[in-house]
């Protein structure tokens, strides 16, 4: 029988805290230049003038972090076939230059296929956390698993 | 007077189509790599023996790709203050090297600020669409805009 963490084994509620990402102003400023070159995600001056008081990351960037941490932690140890997206996804404070991140996430609900007997939907509420304990990101993800043959 | 799109120059029900991103294989594997090491995003024959059938972009690379097109084509336009984030992502199609990308958005609603007069928001529908006019991914954007003085 697989190790791996299928449908049936996901438990509503399950909580597990993961991943360490240490943000840097290189890797900050490398993301927005290809992806969102806004000015206070390019230069620290520009974003000392912004409502924001210095360099942040692009959400988009803070989202890719999350991906990073449940790539290594989450994705080797599961029959997960991917996510078919996330709701509400809320960038709730800025992430700086020498932010450590982690992430967090909540098993929300299992939904049983209608018409397949391969896979089941599971919501997972996930939080992206820095050094001080606070929520950068929240969101939603909604992910198939493999049931067990 | 600015000629920037202010929230009261927003009408529900506009649409805008805009951008061209052409995928490459280069850039699906550099992204993979940084932020969603999985096999079908990393390997040309990893993805040809998954069930995507060859390789495709990270589903974070693709709302990436957005990002960029919104960044070049619509903020430079806009006296927007940013997103606060986004209900309702699906990655619906494949999206794999040779794609070509291009955006599209339309307001959906806007909500008046309670407390606050500088800014209102804007809910916006947006769609990636590849060059077969397929929807690979669908979002609805909440987008700060600032208030004309």
């Amino acid at each position: 029988m697989s190790d791996l963490v299928h449908w049936e084994d996901v438990e509503v509620g399950q909580v597990q805290r993961f991943g360490r990402y240490e943000v840097t102003q290189e890797e900050i400023v490398e993301f927005a230049r290809q992806f969102d070159p806004q000015p206070f995600h390019l230069d620290e001056e520009a974003g000392r003038r912004s409502i924001f008081g210095g360099l942040i990351a692009s959400g988009w960037h803070t989202a890719a972090m999350f991906s990073h941490m449940v790539a290594e932690h989450v994705i080797p140890a599961t029959a997960s076939t991917g996510a078919v997206g996330f709701d509400d996804l809320r960038w709730i404070k800025p992430v700086r230059p020498g932010d450590v991140l982690s992430a967090e996430t909540r098993v929300l609900e299992k939904i049983e296929s209608r018409n397949r007997r391969d896979v089941g939907t599971v919501r997972i509420a996930g939080r992206v956390l820095n050094q001080r304990d606070e929520a950068v990101m929240t969101l939603t993800s909604i992910v198939l698993f493999r049931c067990r043959p």
